[in-house]
């Protein structure tokens, strides 16, 4: 099966089973079965087979999976064994929350450049970072070889700023603008809401 | 069926369907299918019904959902027909961009009152509130009947905030904080987390 064939859901529960997986390796396991991995996860065993064979044969039956093996070959199918470089636009609150996240720094995905289309910001620094106009945007893109970006502008700006995006050549974006950003098919984007994930607990109250 | 019998997945996935069923809506669309529903929540069309199944009967045999009417139930399943108090703890550079997030504003979860320890952030103000020592929290979450926190602080803090929060009554927990909380088994925590959103997206790349 080729890789675009898997549907992007897979590729969503490949992360979680692999946190499921640390957890379970936090807690001194070496081997999960599909049951355990599945009941974290919140899928059926079945599903977890079926998921996992789209890339190959990671467990043997009746024996589970090896949590180590397979951790790493999770990374390796997520490609988050390597490092990734970011850029950043929108030196906000939240940009300056972002740029401080031990992740950012010291992670496989770092941000090397933020921007910020506010003339009293730019030149001003950000955590380690200069701010950088908005017209540097390509510039940077292509000499970076940069894919990534995090939006952290207001909703009124985030597709114009997309947009810009796009056609300097980001594939990936992570936005937390409360819109649905239009992009084309080949961009993949993803939101982080505060208001969804709320949205998930008050069932329980 | 108990509500309690309803696994926590599929609660998720009903605000996946009801973002689905809105944008539907937007689109001018009136009647959707549990193909056109679990099409874009990733999931099978039997799956989707499977999931609505356990709260009642909202769809009628090979003529579909009617979405308008489906909103307003999921809405009330998951109980945001309704408004929330929340409180903030951590006033850093996220809990200026929450305060400010319009959401929190204008929409059904409101932010009543933000918490820092450090006394020189107390009595200061972020957006509309004024900022507030933890050495208050049991006061107003108790005074608010808060049961729905944020938490903003630091990883090396965030534990001993939520033992805190969850002391004080609190049974739903938005964590930005990059650990995995200890908390009893009657309190939700939902983690808001960028690493784990861009590790979704490079296997695209």
């Amino acid at each position: 099966m080729t890789q675009t064939s898997v549907p992007d859901v897979v590729i969503r529960r490949l992360t979680t089973y692999l946190q499921t997986l640390k957890h379970m390796a936090q807690r001194g396991e070496h081997v999960a079965s599909s049951t355990e991995i599945g009941r974290w996860a919140g899928v059926s065993p079945a599903q977890v087979r079926k998921d996992l064979s789209h890339f190959g044969e990671f467990g043997r039956q009746g024996l589970g999976y090896e949590i180590g093996f397979l951790c790493t070959q999770i990374e390796r199918i997520l490609k988050i064994d390597q490092d990734w470089r970011l850029i950043l636009v929108g030196a906000g609150a939240l940009g300056h929350a972002l740029m401080n996240y031990g992740a950012f720094v010291t992670g496989r995905f770092q941000i090397v450049a933020v921007f910020d289309s506010d003339p009293a910001k730019v030149n001003t620094r950000v955590g380690q970072r200069e701010i950088l106009p908005m017209e540097r945007l390509a510039e940077i893109i292509a000499e970076r070889h940069v894919e990534i970006a995090i939006l952290a502008v207001p909703a009124t700006a985030a597709q114009h700023v997309a947009d810009q995006l796009v056609a300097c050549g980001v594939r990936s974006i992570l936005s937390y603008a409360p819109i649905t950003l239009n992009t084309p098919r080949d961009v993949h984007v993803r939101y982080i809401d505060p208001v969804a994930s709320l949205q998930t607990m008050t069932y329980y109250l």
